[in-house]
C-alpha cells in the first residue's frame, strides 16, 4: 500500500506549500484540518454532514475508543470506518497525549505508561506495542507513534529526557506495527528548546515513515512561542512527506502554520466552542447568547456557504442556545467546522495562485484574535 | 382560504377512514402522526431530518414560543416556518396543556388563566383572546382553541363546569382568530364522562370549524378508560371534518385510534424515550443500553428504511448512548419517528385495501404493550 505525497506547488512568499496525501479511502488535499471525532462521532453531527462541511478526513481517539466500546469490539464491527459510517480517510492518535493529561493518575516508565481510566479508575498499561496493537485494530488510514507529549514547562534536562524516550519508543512502534495498509506517523518532541527540536526530527528521521508530525505544541505556551520554534524547525522535516502540526487549529494558528510549511492540522475547538454558543466569522470569534442576536434574522455570516448560513437566523439558532436546544449545536459546530475547511479551501487556492501573503494579510486585517 | 378535507376511503370494518386535509403548506395524508418540536425544533432534529422521517405535518407549543422567544419576534422572523425552516404544514397548540399542568402556578378564572412562567416566575395571563393573537403571530397552519384541559382524577361536576367554560372560550377564540389562512380546531373536554363527552361534542360544534380535537385524554387514565371514551364518542364528530386525539402517540394508541376513527395524533414519546436510550420495533420498545446490545452489529430493527438503521448498527448507536454522545440520541429520536410515521402509511394502506383489522391483528400478534 503506497501513501504517496505529491508536492504540487511550492510557495514563493513563504514555506507553504500545497500537496495531495494518498491514502486507502481516498486523496486528501492539503494542507488541510481535520475535525475531531473523539468516540467515533464529530460531536452532534453525521458523517454526511461532517463531509458537506468541506472534511476530508477526521481523526479519532485511541484513549477514548479503547476504554469505550473497546478496539476489539470495533475490530469486530469492520474497523472504524464501517463502525462509525465514514468512508473517507481517518487518523488516530495514539493516546499518548491524553495519558500524559490525566496527571496523578498515570506513571511513566521505559515500558510504557500505566494510567487509570477516566471512567472507572480501571488500571491499565499503554506500551508502544500494544498501542499499535490497538491503532491497527481500529484501522484508521494514518496512526500516530506512541509518544511522551512534552508537558510546556518542562526544563530542558526533561524534554530532553522524553524525547529521547519518544525515539526508542518510535522505534518500537515501527516493529510493532503490522498493517501496511495504515500510515504510521512519527511525533518530533523537544518541549520549546529549538536545539531540542531541531535534535528531535534527526533522530525522528531515523526511521522512515510516510509522514511526521509535531508534538506537544499549543499546551499552554503562548502562540508567538509556538510560532518561533514552527519558524526555525517545521522546514527541517522531509519535503516529500506530509507534516502534521498535532492539537492546533484556531483559525488564525492555520493561517500561520500553512505558512511554516504545516500540511496538516486538528482541533476539538470548533465543536467545543460550538457547546458553548460560539461561532467564528472572518471577524473572529462571537457568541450567539449576545443580546445583539436576539432580532438579528442574518445568517451567523454573511455570504458563508455552511447549511446553517443557508436556512437560519442568528435568531433562530440565539433562541435554539437559549432553550438548551440541541439543534443550535448542530448548526453552530457545523459552521465552525465549514469555516476552517473553507478557510483551508482558500489557503490552498491562494498557494496555487501564490498569493499566501496576500491572503495572510487580508485575513488579519479583518481577524481579531 | 379553503381546508378541504377529502375522505377518500371509510373502512367497512371499522370507523377508520381515509382522507387528504388540504392546507396552505400542502396536503397531509391522514390518518397521520404529528412529531412535536416544542421550541420550534424536533428535539436534536433538522427539518429534512423530519422530513425525511416520512413526517408530513409537525406541532409546535404556543406556551413555550410566548415565552421565548416571544410570538413578536417570531412574527418578526416572517413567522414559525420561515423562523424554523419548516415549508410543510404545522400545528400550534393552545398552550391550555402546558398552563393547566403548571399547577399551583396558575389561576383559572372565566377571563382566562393567570400564570407564572416556568423559566423566571413572571406573570401571564393567557385569555381566549390572546391566546388567538399568539397563534395568529406564530402563523402555522392549523391553531388549536384555548380550552381548559380537565384532570383525569376530575368529578363530574367539575368536568361539567370545565367543559362549559371551554365552550364559552371557543366562542371567544373564533371571534378573535384573524387569519383566513389558519384552520382553526375546537377542543372537546368532558374528562371520563361519556355523557359529557357527548354534550361536549354538541356544544363544540355549535361553532362551526374545519376541524375537531379531542382533548384530555392520555392524561393519567388506563389505555381502556381512553379506548371505551373513543369508541363511544369520537365517530359523534363530523365525518367529513380532520379529527385530532391530542397528546397521544404510542404505536399501540396509533393503531387502535384509527379503527376508532381518529385522523391526527401527536405525542412527544418518539423524541423522549429517545434521550432515555430507548426505540420502538415491531415488537415493543426496547433499551439500547442493554448488555445484549453491546455487540450486536444488526440495526436498531432489520428491515426498517430509516438513515439510522440503513448505515448504524445497535452496537454503534449502544456506544454512543454509553459515552453521552448526541448523535445517539439523534439516531434513536430519528428511527422512533420514522417508526411512527411509517406505522401511519401501513395503516393507511391497510385502509386503503379494508383490511384494517387484519393489520391490527398481526400487529398486535408482536407488538408487547
Amino acid at each position: 500500500m503506497s501513501f504517496e505525497f505529491e508536492k504540487l506547488v511550492e510557495a514563493s512568499d513563504s514555506k507553504a506549500r500545497l500537496g495531495k496525501f494518498h491514502t486507502p479511502h481516498g486523496v486528501i488535499n492539503t494542507p488541510t484540518f481535520m475535525p475531531v471525532g473523539t468516540q467515533a462521532t464529530v460531536k452532534t453531527l453525521s458523517p454526511e454532514e461532517v463531509k458537506e462541511a468541506k472534511s476530508q478526513i477526521i481523526l479519532a481517539n485511541t484513549y477514548h475508543l479503547y476504554l469505550r466500546p473497546g478496539h476489539e469490539l470495533i475490530r469486530s464491527a469492520g474497523g472504524l470506518h464501517r463502525f462509525m459510517h465514514w468512508d473517507g480517510p481517518i487518523l488516530t492518535d495514539s493516546g499518548g497525549f491524553q495519558v500524559f493529561s490525566l496527571g496523578d493518575l498515570r506513571k511513566i516508565t521505559e515500558e510504557g505508561v500505566l494510567f487509570r481510566s477516566h471512567l472507572d479508575g480501571s488500571k491499565h498499561l499503554f506500551t508502544p506495542e500494544s498501542v499499535m496493537g490497538i491503532e491497527n485494530a481500529l484501522g484508521a488510514d494514518i496512526i500516530m507513534a506512541f509518544d511522551e507529549c512534552t508537558p510546556a514547562d518542562a526544563d530542558e534536562a526533561y524534554a530532553r529526557q522524553s524525547l529521547e524516550r519518544t525515539h526508542r519508543w518510535l522505534k518500537r512502534c515501527a516493529a510493532a506495527h503490522k498493517r501496511p495498509d495504515q500510515a504510521l506517523f512519527g511525533i518530533v518532541q523537544g518541549g520549546i528548546f529549538p536545539e531540542l527540536r531541531l535534535e528531535s526530527i534527526q533522530r525522528t528521521l531515523e526511521v522512515d515513515l510516510p509522514g511526521y508530525a509535531i508534538g506537544g505544541l499549543s499546551v499552554g505556551e503562548p502562540n508567538e512561542v509556538m510560532y518561533d520554534l514552527l519558524d526555525q524547525t517545521a522546514d527541517e522535516l522531509p519535503k516529500d512527506k506530509p507534516r502534521y502540526l498535532m492539537g492546533v487549529g484556531n483559525p488564525d494558528n492555520l493561517v500561520e502554520g500553512v505558512g511554516y510549511g504545516i500540511d496538516m492540522f486538528d482541533c476539538v475547538q470548533a465543536t467545543r466552542i460550538a457547546r458553548h454558543g460560539a461561532f467564528w466569522t472572518g471577524q473572529g470569534r462571537e457568541n450567539i447568547r449576545n443580546a445583539k442576536n436576539q432580532e438579528d434574522f442574518s445568517p451567523l455570516e454573511n455570504g458563508c456557504g455552511c447549511y446553517a448560513c443557508q436556512h437560519y437566523s442568528r435568531a433562530y439558532i440565539r433562541h435554539l442556545v437559549q432553550a438548551k436546544e440541541v439543534f443550535g449545536i448542530r448548526l453552530l459546530s457545523l459552521h465552525n467546522i465549514y469555516f476552517l475547511n473553507h478557510l483551508m479551501e482558500q489557503l490552498r487556492e491562494a498557494i496555487r495562485q501564490d498569493t499566501y501573503q496576500a491572503f495572510r494579510k487580508s485575513f488579519f486585517a479583518q481577524y481579531t484574535v
